[in-house]
């Protein structure tokens, strides 16, 4: 473990609370010279889905030894498990709800079914349930486990201590299927709005590499956009083009292309050759 | 003092403004090892209280060596005086205007009368008005002391600085009564909703310790919520619980307690066995 | 270069979204040692001048090695350049579209014209494009520059890597006009609001050592406000003050001036002596 070690949060906490102060505060008691960074405290109260993404756009660009924390957490205090796997991407802590689905490549991912299940952890993966009280946050509350277990958790792995130490084996996570959107049998691809940003994007489930290489449409709530653009400068009007992420977006340079269609979360989206 | 100093962060300047940024370049500038935590920019404008309360329920999670800036400050620049104290919970800086109530006991708190008023310094806690100039970013502004005079104060503190040389001491410090509901003479509890967070559970001053065993009815706004409930999941429609902090709270689990009731802060709560 | 190196980060991103992270993710991948402070990510989207005027406000509380990115980038994967500059103020690194303003002295800035222009570098001022592939993070995103190509350059920056390592030399910078209002022939200053701070406080471009010595007024949408209070706490109903980046402030003390009058940004303001 190098000495500065990282440690991302991503939850739904909001940054109007103490909620994530308390996280870093236990962290930095644990291990004082943790490199804390924030991916987003502002995913939408308990879309699991959504911190999932949140947290698997920001992943690829964190050294391998980061350790990832992700907290939306609606089961907290009841039967769920809290979970630490440690993969080649990196360490990752969290519910065993979904929300560490990024942990796990696509390809397994896919076994999980339409609204998620479990599946087996591969070979190269281990996971841990976080049942060992030596590393909780004592006492430890039924409704804020992100301070009394994941973020001691998270602190006792950036400083060295053996995954195994920390609770029992397990063989399977939770997790959701891939963030794809369904080719249809007749060709089109049929996708759905996963993410808006901060400037009204609408980022979809599409992925550049499954888009048609010709001139294609995107029609959405009632809208053909049509033609792929390169940036945001090039386009007029509603815009399509392919985000930081590799995900197909719609953008209204200038504006806000949530706000013009009305579209959110969830909304279908259908991308034709 | 450690190498890697915490300095937490507590206002109501909101994230938009370069002011929270221009307090962090300061303390770097002055001690480049300084690790600054933020534990809230969303104290809603000039509510000392709201600020008071948010910094305690953080501070529990932070080592007895990290200094704590609290800066809700509507008399900034005029004859109110600016603090440092140290305590054995940290040291604590701010303006003298009851944001820094977490550093006394209740029991000393009580002191205050209902409004708040000013006790005097027990013994184990050291306080001094921040009047020394050299301890100053100059020139001070008339309306930014959280820049000019607190986050210098908590820089060079970390850096080991004696107290006594930022300023004169002071033997009182103004603090706001302790965040507990009475007890009315027929039983039940009167308080109210101190902190409305970011998922809309309104968090009041009924302090767990303070609840009745038995079955009980939390009366808000009209409504009454029965029973207490251990975890969010468990709850359906308006539910009653003891939150991360040690307060009841009031939450509506996959919704807004807040939208649902109409309460804010202030919200008289009645709590009966 | 010291061992710990400050980064600022400015931009329109907001905290919604994982760019900001993806951004501290490439510049910790680079440089574990960089310490990462948030100037603002609440720019408006596009408003350069914006971005521009909280970058000034917050860099003096910087110590000079530091290296402020600030990112409000609409032309983003066009054929405008992205640049780095050296100068005795701190390095400064974003897109050439008058973002970087605040690296040139008001002087130089003056032959910008009214709506920006090309000036040349004075000496003392050196900058590159930053068309090096070796100091990007590839593939570069046509989308995402903040994190592909300025992120990066500022981590290397901080490293040490010398500044014409990181791409061809270039004489000029696009610069947005000083922040100060016109005088007007017959004597009254003519300037706007050029930021809504987040207690409501509309910040001016007219510059504390412009305002007139006597009783003066200021005007705005159809109000007149008298007088020059010395702090928030002095002011009844709409209050001018000079803040605490030295211009002069229109407040409202226990309110919001911008929901009292409506004003916004671009808004018109006339001082009269």
């Amino acid at each position: 473990m190098p000495a500065q070690a990282i440690i991302t949060l991503t939850s739904d906490f909001g940054l109007t609370d103490p909620y994530v102060a308390a996280m870093k505060g236990v962290i930095l008691s644990l291990n004082p010279n943790a490199v804390i960074v924030d991916v987003s405290h502002a995913v939408r109260p308990q879309r699991i889905e959504q911190g999932a993404f949140l947290l698997e756009s920001a992943r690829p660009y964190f050294p391998a030894h980061a350790v990832h924390v992700a907290v939306v957490d609606p089961g907290v205090g009841t039967a769920r498990r809290g979970l630490a796997l440690r993969t080649p991407l990196g360490v990752f802590v969290g519910p065993d709800n979904g929300v560490l689905s990024p942990t796990l490549a696509d390809e397994i991912r896919k076994g999980a079914g339409e609204g998620g299940g479990r599946v087996s952890l591969p070979a190269g993966i281990a996971g841990v349930e976080l049942t060992n009280p030596r590393y909780h946050q004592l006492p430890v509350s039924d409704t804020f486990h992100g301070r009394d277990v994941f973020a001691p958790a998270a602190a006792h792995l950036s400083l060295g201590v053996a995954l195994a130490e920390l609770g029992e084996t397990v063989a399977d996570v939770f997790v959701l299927p891939p963030f794809r959107a369904r080719r249809l049998p007749d060709g089109p691809l049929a996708g759905r709005v996963i993410h808006v940003d901060g400037f009204g994007n609408l980022i979809t489930d599409v992925r550049a590499d499954d888009l048609p290489p010709a001139e294609m449409t995107v029609e959405l709530r009632g809208r053909a956009v049509k033609g792929l653009r390169r940036t945001y400068a090039e386009g007029t009007g509603l815009t399509a083009l392919v985000g930081s992420s590799g995900f197909l977006e719609i953008a209204l340079p200038g504006g806000s292309a949530a706000a013009e269609t009305g579209a959110d979360i969830g909304e279908p989206v259908t991308v034709r050759a």
